[in-house]
């Protein structure tokens, strides 16, 4: 990986995600941005619940999350060795793997703990431990590489728009989708950030730019609904997006709007970036038509925060994700190199 | 105008501006939906602050209620006929059109008050009332009629999107994109009704799935940015809107959010119809490059009915209007006919 020659720290203050030795301190994203508080995990179940909760939330940090759970969970489990310490620690991973069924970070972190677990011998619990610390760390640095190459494709002078939290609340740090805008900023190439709210559960209008807010960067927040006429006013020219899944041929899933995003952007001609560590990246899934997406409790849609606003006996639809085709994705940034214009071929040729 | 074979008063229940003679009591579209409560106005001005602060909204219902206040601001002038009525009603008259910028229909009432009492003699007083009466019967009367004339466009078996709130509560009565869904219903054409929230005031959530649901019409609500992942679903045939303003070549503005749907739509190949008495449609508007959109406090964007979800010191943009090309429009419906695929000759053949 290369290093930037920019101050990327100046824009890096938040981590959500903090393991003490013994517990995992989550920064409760349901509070925020009024109160800064954590919670303390100290089994494998209570880490699941916080994921289910969304006490942490973001694909890349429910990863991390995910992994220390599994080193929660190992805590109680007498093993000579990781296969041995495995077969009694799978119940507990299933749990976590069951904790949110859209991202494949999830997985794929599990995925990492079960495979150095199995191949390791008595000290399989120092193993487990730094293989968790491993993935925290590699998701920090792959965010600081991921800025640096989206800012790249971003001319100076340009606006950005964003969606939901992709930022250090949703990582190790730094950032996916926000990463890049830090990155943008610490160059001098973005001039404005847009943020939509990100209905239901606000990410934009309660993270985002508060996240910002912290390190110095000014957003300006728009209701999801004013994103294509901002678009047609000239003042946006990426969307940058971060992701929950990514396919084999460059379809996305991400947040519930998305998709609604990428549509308007192209009517505009406005591009879109999503940005996301290759751990995103699931080649196994051929195409979006094969992603389950999750949905969530209609009752997300009656109000904010305990502040109900529809009436009752109303039915409502609450999907959390959507798909956006990669045909309508300009760049998918992943710590292992940049796709343009993403088909199955290019992405195979950088992800392959 | 053809009366319906349909029995349109089934649902058809609520009525959001109701003259007593002598105070004008106008349903609290702020409160809803959970206090059912109307506000006394009986002067001009408490008409014009009610206005200005949404007490009562939609288009064709701010130029009833305006039609009423110059009655009400009529009430202690002594004059012998209407001309010398007209110079000392004229400061309240602009009072009450200054209240909202954007709807035509405002100006429009106003416009018919002035002319009526302009030619009137002596019985000026009660010419002046018969107007605002015959504004709001009339409009009454053209929603039923555009309910009809919408409703024949769409196949049975339908899903239908609609945003804001276009209803009894924007009208006179039974509403206009409403009406259309109502009449749909009535005639068995629609299959399913989704309403966006229809962020920052959320009259899609607060008011529309309400005002469908106290007349037995089942609407599920979705989040703005859940339309297009909605529509990639095959549930949605036809996006039905109402208008703040209609120009000459068919570009509207309305609500912030339409011309997301609009651009969503097309991709789609969904239809969009927007509906709205011909009292909306400004022909000496060329097009939607001169309209004023009205800005509203970016403090709306900051939380939910005095739940606040931002974080102090952020910025926020909260355009309450965009403007839809009439090239997004598969179809404008007035009470005066439907203009199908609307350009500046197909919107002078209807309604020049």
């Amino acid at each position: 990986m290369t290093t930037s020659p920019f101050d990327f720290d100046r824009y890096d203050h938040i981590r959500p995600i903090l393991w003490t030795g013994d517990t995992l301190e989550l920064l409760d994203q349901r509070k925020l941005p009024f109160v800064v508080e954590h919670v303390s995990c100290t089994t494998s179940d209570e880490v699941a619940q916080a994921i289910h909760a969304l006490t942490v939330r973001g694909a890349p940090a429910i990863g991390i999350a995910a992994a220390w759970g599994a080193v929660l969970g190992a805590r109680d489990i007498e093993a000579d060795d990781g296969e041995a310490a495995l077969m009694k620690l799978e119940p507990a991973l299933q749990r976590l793997n069951a904790a949110r069924p859209t991202a494949v970070n999830l997985a794929w972190a599990l995925a990492r703990m079960r495979r150095v677990l199995a191949t390791s011998g008595p000290d399989w619990r120092e193993v487990l431990a730094r293989e968790a610390q491993a993935i925290a760390e590699e998701d920090l640095a792959a965010n600081r590489h991921m800025g640096a190459l989206g800012a790249e494709l971003i001319a100076p002078g340009s606006g950005v728009l964003t969606h939901c939290n992709t930022g250090s609340l949703a990582t190790a740090g730094f950032g996916t989708a926000l990463g890049v805008i830090r990155a943008g900023m610490a160059q001098g190439r973005i001039g404005k950030v847009f943020a939509g709210e990100t209905r239901p559960w606000l990410q934009g209008a309660r993270l985002t730019v508060w996240e910002l807010q912290q390190d110095g960067i000014d957003a300006t927040l728009i209701a999801d609904s004013a994103a294509s006429h901002l678009m047609k006013g000239g003042l946006v020219h990426w969307v940058v997006v971060g992701a929950d899944r990514i396919c084999a041929n460059g379809d996305t899933a991400n947040k519930i709007g998305t998709y609604q995003l990428a549509i308007a952007a192209r009517h505009h001609g406005v591009k879109v970036m999503v940005v996301a560590p290759s751990s995103t990246v699931d080649m196994d899934t051929a195409s979006g038509d094969f992603i389950e997406i999750e949905q969530r409790d209609p009752g997300e849609l009656f109000g904010v925060g305990g502040h109900r606003t529809v009436a009752d006996g109303i039915q409502a639809w609450n999907p959390v994700f959507d798909v956006t085709p990669g045909s309508l994705i300009d760049a998918i940034v992943t710590e292992r190199g940049v796709v343009l214009e993403p088909t199955a071929e290019s992405m195979r040729a950088v992800l392959g």
